[in-house]
Parts: structure tokens; sequence; C-alpha cells
């Protein structure tokens, strides 16, 4: 019997009670043991809860029982989540996280406490919710020269590009159903500014490189200027919308961002909408690959921090290869970056084209009936580039990067 | 240094050759050590060829070498592959096939010597070339209640239909070009007839149900029959058809079977074009998740054998568990599941209708103008009901089950 610590008895941790007990035969038979829930750790009573017994208020209860074998933190946040997991990996308890925050800000050095222990930290529900991601991207495309990793990695903010683009909803109204529905926070200032898409996609370069990469560092834009008149041009054009994180790899060059995306039908992630997320990954020779599913909620996260304990079962005396270092990644800056662009232009397409011809080359130009605008797509040309010229244009309303 | 023979130097095998060459310091730096080819086992001589001098001829060879310790078989069918590999394995090798053939066909034997010997039998690539699949599958989602399976397995055939969808081509002419490309083979009846997507989604429903299933016991039907005139009415439904795998779980009744199935937009294989495959899968708490990339070609296919080489790298003393063991799998008739059914009637709608509610119940109707015919969606029933009800009508000229 392996036995099991679970701290943070909310949405993710009494999903992960409800999935041990669902699943628990079918676990059993992969496993060869049963999995056991001794402590459950919250703050907050839990009074009638069939689990009441288990709860503890004490971290360090769990810190000193030499029975638990694993720990799951699902309390999310850095603190006091950091040195909990800390204290656990330095008492030789295997973790588990879902924690994003942590992961992205402390990574490396758990990863590293984890192999000198010779114990594991995994967390692969801290990126695409129960998506398998994490361990395809580190064991079955081990061998791969990873090129890219573009992903739609937060749901929420997903959910509200997709309303834009089928209902023709406003950023505000969407917002609005999304936090009705209970997809968005009250402050949904960490989905719709595009901070934890940053922290996703700074973990998945971390594993892809194999070293350290630094969120701060990572140029982060969110959804919330774009508009509805974006997605008529969008729909026009048949084209969406995209909150993309991004790390394209060449050699030594990396490059990581987070922004809005307009991407063709073309494109595997053209299909990832409301809640879902989706991540493909380019290798150099597996070509183009797609990861596709519920990229939150409580089931589905916590079924992917179950499979990091299926996982730990077969290695409780091992530490599996993660391949994330101590070294640190250098990022190129976004100045350095081709896309084509989407450029909104105040007044009309016959008046103003020749200018942004002689400035920006070849354009199409795609117009909306009875604006007092027009747009056109560039051609692919460094970011550098887009922002000498497009500064000496007063009029531009709106620029969109597109991979198209 | 890891000593690996290649058996079968065509295009996967060759491919095997260079990703090992191509990505050479990645998989050194993922396993710690050189992945070194020792042999390549071929009928054929390569004058010129830079790996010439590896070539043999005589299977004893590698058989009798004990520094090799990985062999990777890409000869494909059956004979001899079987004997060799159950050789391999019998002198304590660990072998990497992408043999769908072999592994449909005597998997559960060579997992089980595999795991007497305490050595790994790995078969990524056998399903959905480079797609990372059969890992996730059995590790990441190895304490899920699968639910369902359905792929789209097979290139080809992908390829065919998708060349109808688009440019309203025929089956002959669609396929013709596909021959053309390389996609088809001149004898294009594995792909076409549904033999290839069998043997997929036997290995696919074995490894999910951890029980033996007989390829030969699967309702196997292909896409010969499938018409121009199908895609109109599915491009006036807004749907598309596509040649699914599909395995159904509920508790210990099991189904599976090939056949062509109309989808529509909502569907997450429905975007899943060209010689692409996809792969959903639907567990009881991670929901819906999807796997999609090239299902073909070289490299991706190489790709995926050399994660399994990689993967045995870290596994050289141990058995991987897999889950696949001698216990059968009995299957459910295709009577027993349930469909919507898309069907194509002679004659007008006015005239036919009222008897085709009066036996199938609510209907959809869709209408080509200009044809001597007519089609309806019928509600979902049980395929022994349809078959019971079309037996009565002499003017069916079409039924495809739907997923809708």
């Amino acid at each position: 019997m392996i036995q099991v610590a679970v701290m943070g008895y909310g949405t993710i941790g009494s999903g992960v009670v409800e999935v041990l007990e669902v699943n628990r035969d079918r676990i059993a038979e992969k496993t060869g043991q049963e999995i056991a829930v001794k402590y459950i750790l919250d703050l907050r009573e839990f009074p009638g809860d069939p689990h009441e017994e288990k709860l503890v208020h004490d971290f360090s209860v769990i810190e000193k029982d030499e029975e638990v074998q694993v720990v799951v933190e699902t309390m999310g946040g850095v603190n006091p989540a950091f040195a909990f997991v800390k204290a656990c990996l330095m008492s030789g308890k295997h973790v588990v996280t879902s924690n994003k925050a942590l992961v992205a800000a402390h990574g490396t050095e758990l990863l590293e406490i984890a192999r000198e222990k010779n114990i594991n930290f995994l967390f692969e529900a801290s990126v695409g919710g129960g998506i398998p991601l994490i361990r395809p991207l580190t064991q079955s495309l081990a061998g791969e020269q990873i090129q890219e990793i573009s992903g739609i990695l937060n749901g929420t903010t997903n959910y509200i590009l997709s309303k834009m683009a089928k209902e023709g909803q406003n950023f505000e109204t969407a917002l609005r159903k999304a936090q009705e529905l209970g997809y968005a926070e009250r402050n949904p200032e960490a989905d719709v500014e595009g901070f934890d898409t940053c922290r996703k996609i700074t973990i998945l370069t971390a594993l892809a490189t194999g070293r350290e990469v630094n969120y701060e560092e990572v140029s982060t834009e969110g959804i919330t200027w774009i508009t509805d008149t974006d997605f008529k041009y969008a729909s026009v054009l048949n084209t969406s919308i995209k909150l993309f994180g991004t790390s394209r790899v060449e050699g030594d060059n990396v490059s990581v961002y987070v922004c809005p995306m307009m991407i063709g039908p073309d494109h595997p992630l053209f299909g990832v909408n409301d809640v879902y997320n989706g991540v493909m990954v380019r290798g150099n020779t597996v070509g183009t690959v797609m990861f596709y599913g519920s990229g939150a909620g409580k089931l589905p996260t916590a079924s992917a921090v179950v499979s990091d304990i299926v996982e730990i079962a077969g290695h409780l005396a091992d530490n599996i290869a993660i391949g994330w270092t101590e070294r640190k990644q250098e990022l190129m800056p976004m100045e350095a970056l081709s896309y084509r662009y989407f450029i909104r232009f105040a007044g009309t397409a016959k008046e103003k084209l020749p200018d942004i011809q002689a400035a920006f080359g070849k354009v199409e130009t795609a117009e909306l009936p009875g604006m007092d605008e027009f747009a056109v797509l560039t051609e692919k040309m460094p970011e550098k580039r887009y922002r000498k010229l497009a500064a000496a244009f007063t009029d531009i309303r709106q620029m969109i990067r597109c991979d198209l």
C-alpha cells in the first residue's frame, strides 16, 4: 500500500481524492498495490465530509509521518506551497503538484532536490489539465530536437475568444459570461493578461530545452485589447484569433512569448474552441503533433495528478529523468522574431494604401461595410522592422500577429 | 553504449538509422549513453550506402551476438518477422517494432515472453506513426477507465476521403491520385478495405482493456463503396465522412469496429484531414483527449521507433508494465451497438417520407438539386433495429453510420 497525503482540499484536491476512489480497482491493477489517502491538509473544516477524519491542519503531521510516501500539492500559489513541497522532498517524500506558479518559479530547485534524494517531483497537471502532455514531451519525444511548441493553454481566455468569434460579443460581455459560468475568476487578471499562459509555456520550454527559463523574461500580452471588430475582420479573412503561448527553438536561439495570434483553418489549433486546450509540438523528425483536451476542470486535472501518482508507484526507489537542469536558458528578444501582421488603419484603403504599401510592401486588404477603417495583412517581417515602420503611422488602431 | 540491430532496411528501417544519426547528441544527452547501430539485416545489397559495412543477410549473426541489446524490427508482415522477433526475445534481446500486423497477430505471446525474460517488447510506431499514443495510453491514462477510443488511423484512406470531400472527386480518381503521390500502394486493399485500421484499433483496444483482442472478430468495412454523391450530402449537412476504427467499453461489454462514419464539426476528429491521423480517447475522469500528427511517413514513424529505443535505454534490466495479458476479450456483436444512420433513398422525399417516418420515426431530410433521390438522418437506434427496418425497403442506395 502506498500512503498519500493531499495538501489543499479545494477543487483539484477533492478531485484527486475522488479519482483515487472511483478508479481504485483500475489503479490497483496497474500499480499492483493500493493507493490510500492518509491525510488531507487544509486550514478549513469540512464537517460531514466522508473524509473528515483524514483532515489535519498542521503540515508537520504529514512531514513527520514516515508512512507517507507521496504528497500531493493542490493548494495553488507559491506560498506556503513552496516551503511545504521543499520540506516534503527534503524528508524523502515524492511530490506531485498541479501548481504551475510553483513549478514555473521553483521547478529547477525542486527537481534538483528530487534528483539528489533519488525521489520524484512530478507536475503533469500543471499544464494542459488532463491532457497527457508533459510525459509525452519528456518521454515519447525525448530523442527529438523540439523546434516549436505553440499552445492554447488557458481555458478561460479561449472560452472568451470563442464567444467573441461565434457570437460577435465584445470582450467585456464575453468575460462576464465566463464569470457567470465559473470559467473566469472574479479577478480575471491572471487569465486575461496572459500570466497563466506565461507560466505554462515557461514550464514546457524548460522541459523542451532542458534549461531553466525565467518566466519574468517572457514577453507577455493578454487579450483585453482584442475587440469584436477584430473578429469581424477575422471572419471575413476566414481566420481566428487565439491566445498563444509559444516557444521557438533554433539551436541555442530560444524565444518564448505569449500574445494573441491570428491563425487560419489549416493550423492544427484552429479547431480548439471553448474551454478546451490544445498544444502543438514540432520536432525535427516527428514533424507536427498535437494534443487536445480539457485544460482545466476538477476531474480532468485530478486525473493528471493521479497519473503522476501511478507513475511514482513504479518508481518509488528511483528518480525519473526529467531533463530540466539548473543551466539558464537565455531568451531572444521578441524584436528578433518574424511574423505576418494584421493591422487596422483609420480612413479608407483607397486613400491610405499607397503609403502603406510603400512602407510595408505587399499587403492583403480587408474592409468591413460601413466602417471608417480597413485592415491589411502584411508579408512576414521581423518584429523590429514592423515596429520601426509602424511608428511612422499615426492612424493604426490595432495590430495582431499572424501565423498564417 | 547500447548496440542495436535493425532488421529490414526499407523506408522505416533506413529512417530509424537516420533519426539515430541526426538526433545522436540529443539522444545521448537523454539516455546518458550512445546508441550505435551494429547490424542492418536485409536480403538486398545496398552498394555505396554509408552503412554498407553493417549489412548482414543472415539473421543468426544478430541472434548470436551478445553485444546486441536491442533489435529493431521494421520488415513488416508476419513472416519471417514473428520468428525473428520471438528468437530475439528468447535470447534476451529487447525488441522494438513498427509492425502492426505482427503486434495484432502475436502481441500477446511476444509481450508474455518479454515479461518472463524481464526485457521489453515495444511498438509505439505500430499505431499512429509518429504520434505519441501508446505510451500516453498505457502510462498517462493508466489509472483511467477508458470508455471509447475512436481513431482516424490510416493516412491513405483519410487522404482519399479528404480529396473526395474537398474536390468532389469520386473514389477511383482520389485513389489514383493517392497512388501517384505514393500515399497508396499499387494494391491498396489493406488500406481501402479497412484491414490496416482494423489491426491498429485491435492493438489500442488490447492496451485499453488489458486483454487479448482477436482482430479477425472485429467488424471491418472499408471505404470503396463511398461515393462523391455521399460527400455532396455531407457538404449540405455540414458533416464529413471519415474511416473510423472505434472501440467502446462499458464495463465488460467491449465492441470494436471499423467503418466509415459521418461526423460533424464539433467532433474532435473533424479537422483531421489529408494523410494526418488523429485519435480521440475518452476516459471516465479525464474526459475527451485527442492526439494528432503524421500517422505514417519515414521520419515520423522512425521517430516513434527511436522513442521506444530511448525508453528501453532506461529500462535495460526491467520490464515496463504494458498491461496486455493473455486473458481473451469477448467482443459484442455490432448489432448491439446504436448509431444514427444516414440513408439515401431512390425517389422523392414527398412520396416516400411517410413510409420512412412510419418505420424509422423522426428523421432529418436532405435533398440535392436535380437528383432522383434524397437522404435522411435517423435518430439513434440499435444496429439490429436498423437492419430489421431497412430490410423492408428496396430503394435504399446507401447507409453510413453517424456520430453526430
